[in-house]
């Protein structure tokens, strides 16, 4: 099956204490394109500025990602500057120049339109919501937001996570979006809003999927996947959507979405958000094979099974 | 087997979101003496004053204690007082009134001598490695320490590693100890000052253990256990010392120090811990079956594994 992102691609300027790259590709939509490439056929909604010639193109393209949504707009690509040098686990913001990204309107090409698996990564909750209900064939919509859009703009989020199955974020946008600091009870009042699933990300410590009594006909009990211990992080930027592109490419190439199937998929999300972290920007995504994955998804299994 | 436990006995006032108890019976001694009780028999060395009655020994004795080791000392017992009203993860502590905890050495009876597991919880590392030194015939040692120990007495501290088995720490000490902010190499370097293994407790997500190359003879990839996502953490206190007690005490319980063995005690320290929180001081370590334990076991198992 295939799977649509709709979201930002960008250059960014990295700065980390393993060192530091300027101008490199990135972006939400690239790091999810690259990780759920090993799964299943990945189409793309964006929007680049004239920066953004052949040789990014080709980072896509290598994968097999469709980028006939990918509309060219006159102007610079959305660029990113942030740094990593007191917590890997957050970046500082040095610069964000939205540029082509400001005025961004997905257009979703007719061709796409029978994509079964929706992504809608972190961008307006109104945008996110207009794609979903664009998207009529949808069978799963997975989604990320920010405490930007938490705080600013409530109501939109809320409308759009009425329409979302899956909400992908973190713990401290989790604790804010539900006013709850305990994350069981935060993450049932996040489901209580709209979502079948919610997927917490604890950085290095993995992520936790929780469910609505009944969804999916599969029970509510939370399951928990690991990270695996990195020795040298080298670049943080990209984790969380190559997570993502790990959960939903795999999600996406399944005939059946069963417990099992969602236990395996967050596994996934983790081995991909690991892979990601071990270079500069999408440098370790370009190039893996399915034996590399499936061999790190078998570590994180010793790291966390008994027999 | 029999396990000896050296360390605080405690009356405790903790404040916290759920609620506000006053001089209830804690010490790190006592919380891992009723987690480990469940596994083995517990031998406790430590010391208590005057206000220290039947009412409290009988918390000890009803769960089968050995209190052959609790010194009666003339004066007040330690008194610890927290609130955790920012922060469930961290403890503000109020006050703390050593009393005759101050002048506390350990005195081991003659029939405490044949025990073959010991674990020191956090005292003063000199104390903990005369302790160790001592017990002659004690086949592994699990160690605790604190950050006050790490910044104070790093020479006696370093001492006190090179003696013992496994350190249980958390993650904050573990880089402080190691002056490394990322986790598995701070684990590495902890490792190269003695211990065989390292188990660093990440509070709500669970804990790793690392081990030496070679230790045990079982390689040297880490493991990882979860915690239970619980709906209300009633009082962190003593958390930690019953991970320890689940984990020590599952240990001594076993033949044999395999792999498995010490995964499996990862997972009974998470159980004891999520259980220890769940009340108020020692409330909910008093009257556990084992079957309500294993119960959980199994509850922690399907929180991790795939089929």
């Amino acid at each position: 099956m295939s799977i649509l992102v709709v979201g930002s691609v960008a250059f960014d300027d990295v700065t980390s204490p393993s060192g530091s790259v300027k101008n490199i590709l990135g972006g939400a939509a690239t790091y999810f394109s690259l990780a759920a490439s090993y799964f299943t056929r990945v189409r793309v909604v964006g929007v680049v500025g004239e920066d953004f010639g052949p040789e990014q193109e080709k980072v896509f393209t290598s994968r097999g990602i469709d980028t006939r949504g990918l509309e060219r707009a006159q102007g610079k690509t959305f660029r990113w500057g942030g740094s990593y040098m007191d917590n890997l686990n957050e970046a500082k913001t040095d610069y964000t120049d939205l540029n082509v990204f400001e005025t961004f309107q997905p257009r979703i090409p007719a061709e796409y339109e029978d994509t079964e698996f929706l992504f809608l990564a972190n961008i307006q909750p109104t945008l996110q919501a207009g794609v979903r209900r664009h998207m009529q064939r949808v069978r799963l919509t997975g989604c990320d937001t920010m405490n930007y859009w938490i705080n600013r703009t409530p109501k939109e989020l809320a409308e759009t996570l009425k329409l979302v199955d899956v909400l992908l974020i973190n713990d401290t946008e989790a604790k804010m979006l539900a006013h709850e600091t305990n994350l069981p009870r935060a993450a049932q009042k996040v489901l209580a809003m709209g979502p079948q699933a919610l997927v917490i990300k604890h950085g290095e410590y993995g992520a936790t999927i929780f469910f609505r009594e009944g969804a999916f006909g599969i029970g509510r009990h939370p399951f928990r996947a690991p990270t695996l211990p990195i020795d040298e992080v080298k670049d943080p930027t990209g984790a969380g959507d190559s997570f993502a592109g790990g959960f939903m490419g795999y999600l996406a190439s399944q005939e059946e979405l069963n417990r099992e199937v969602l236990k395996r998929a967050l596994f996934y999300g983790g081995v991909m958000g690991s892979f990601a972290v071990e270079r500069f920007g999408t440098e370790r995504l370009q190039n893996l094979t399915r034996e590399e994955i499936d061999a790190r998804f078998q570590i994180f299994r010793e790291l966390t099974h008994l027999e």
